[in-house]
């Protein structure tokens, strides 16, 4: 290996060989405007507490806040800026556990990372693997917003070598 | 009850009363375009195979496919468009097993059906309750694209009535 490849790799790990349990990539920041939440609601979740101001006083919610959905898309959004996979696409076999801690509001700005858990070899390719994270949204305070378990499917080096 | 209430807990249940195992709730249709899949991507998952036609043929997909986001959040919208829970709000405890079947390509039209697997009460409190869903989302072919669990939190008649 050279040098530069172990230089490569410790800025943009991409395969699963590059990765272990307890490595945390994390996310730059991506800041939340009322207008950002009402042009997602208005096409993917048009409750009154995403989309008007006055209707969102009259929910358990008593202001407007942004649907968990668009959540889940700016923690992606996020993560692929983050180069969560050095660039390799990020396809997911499954997504679970995902629970909203509590809402996101205008003026947010929101961070994302994500914490490898374990990797595994597939059982029947040896040019992929599994990959489980943990991934954790948090905006400026700190507070959780968003907790998900990801596993992907992310090639081994023997892919490209073969 | 009047006959009037009837009707209407028939047309659209609203609340974990109104709800048994086996009732399902059908969505109407969501049509996908390339521009739709594209604007999605640019803002929330711009990976070559959701933003470029000519990029995507170089991935695994071979062609512009949606991100599995969007397909989430059109699938809130079928559901929303359904009344789910008869115009209260969808507010969800835990989403879980979320799989992406296969992608959602441009000029597919895109349906959900919820199936009620159960519904639990709280145990600490009487005006509220848990309800578990199957979520599926098919193409018009009938394959399916997305699966889901939902556990929502939803009110109870006594909520309304004390």
């Amino acid at each position: 290996m050279h040098a530069n490849d172990d230089e490569s790799i410790r800025r943009h790990p991409q395969y699963l060989d590059d990765f272990k349990a307890g490595d945390r990539i994390s996310s730059g920041s991506f800041e939340v405007t009322a207008e950002l939440i009402r042009s997602f609601a208005e096409l993917y979740d048009p409750q009154p507490m995403h989309i008007d101001e006055e209707a969102a006083h009259q929910t358990i919610f008593g202001e407007l806040v942004g649907s968990g959905w668009q959540t889940l898309a700016i923690t992606m959004r996020l993560l692929v800026d983050a180069k969560l996979l050095g660039g390799n696409p990020i396809i997911g076999a499954e997504f679970a556990n995902l629970r909203f801690h509590r809402p996101m509001r205008p003026g947010d700005s929101l961070k994302a990372i994500a914490e490898v858990l374990q990797t595994r070899p597939s059982r029947s390719r040896n040019d992929r693997g599994f990959m489980d994270l943990q991934v954790t949204t948090t905006n400026q305070h700190d507070e959780t917003v968003l907790t998900q378990a990801w596993t992907l499917i992310v090639p081994t080096r023997t892919a490209v070598h073969d």
